[in-house]
């Protein structure tokens, strides 16, 4: 299968680091987003959204979403739960990600780290800050209570969460009033077959 | 069980709409987004990101996030495909919803509907007509190809896109451009056990 993907994005990190933890083969094909190559004619006949990371399985069947394609790639495996309710807390713990997490932690850094913190972004910055306070103080709370989202399991609720506040410090987020988050980013590092996002 | 919800919200229409396709037993409790009420520390002890829809089971335990909440309230049924693929194209869809859709069409249509598009509001209003008409435009691509947005079967994938499309006029998107979209409407609401969002 391929990967198409960006290795500066937090997303595409998601699928690189279940692919490696279950030791899936899979040929990564890089897709620079800062240079508009997600958005050609010809990756759009891939993906109309126009975004990545994209997963493009052997019979050319293809997979947008990164959660949507970590869940996918993991079925089956110890990173998804058997559960009804513990499977729902994960797609939970998920969607928390995109919607209220990703769009201040991984938009702050984007703005800081990629674009360079241009006096023209520096409000739009600054605004996304109290969101992102937010979204790690429920984390805080969870994870003050389990080892990991979802319980004492890892899961792929765990790996979403993981691509972008493990580097919340580049998007302006020090971790330091966050213990429990900054122990359970230790845990997920030590687990046989991590990689680093670089 | 138990749904705290707001009718005028899509995302709390999700759950409505899926227990009564289902004809699943709920009691519903109304929390007043507008007046707050999803805000206030008793809410938040049950939901710290003090948002609504809300599942509560006979246990006690909860359930946030509504396109989390309708696939565990439909495990099992029709409307969750069993085949690992199909079941990742469903969240596809779902995350698409969250991050590509309800940002635009779901705010637009709050901005106009709920708040009166005040002076101070229309320029973030003006902002979200592009977002949420390539959205619709995504759908239209899709549902010309297939009666529902995973194939020829409903899923909890229609219900998450059904939610906010099918308001989506009163944020401004006229739908007349999008006539497979419109026509998957029509079937939805066609279902044995269809109520409106009212």
């Amino acid at each position: 299968m391929k990967i198409y993907g960006d290795m500066r994005s937090g997303n595409c990190y998601k699928l690189k680091l279940v692919c490696e933890l279950l030791s899936l083969d899979y040929q990564w094909l890089d897709v620079d987003i800062l240079a508009g190559e997600a958005a050609t004619p010809e990756f759009k006949q891939k993906n109309p959204n126009a975004k990545i990371p994209l997963l493009e399985l052997d019979d050319g069947r293809l997979l947008s979403e990164s959660n949507a394609i970590i869940n996918y790639l993991a079925a089956g495996s110890s990173l998804i739960p058997t559960d009804n309710y513990q499977l729902a807390l994960v797609q939970q713990w998920q969607f928390f990600e995109q919607y209220s997490h990703e769009p201040f932690i991984a938009v702050a850094r984007f703005i800081a780290k990629f674009l360079g913190l241009p006096d023209d972004r520096r409000e739009d910055f600054e605004s996304k800050q109290a969101g992102g306070h937010k979204a790690l103080a429920i984390m805080e709370m969870q994870l003050s209570k389990t080892s990991f989202l979802v319980g004492e399991q890892m899961s792929t609720a765990d790996i979403a969460l993981y691509a972008y506040t493990h580097v919340a410090h580049e998007g302006g987020f020090e971790l330091a009033g966050y213990p429990a988050v900054t122990n359970w980013l230790k845990r997920i590092e030590a687990q046989p077959g991590y990689v680093p996002m670089v």
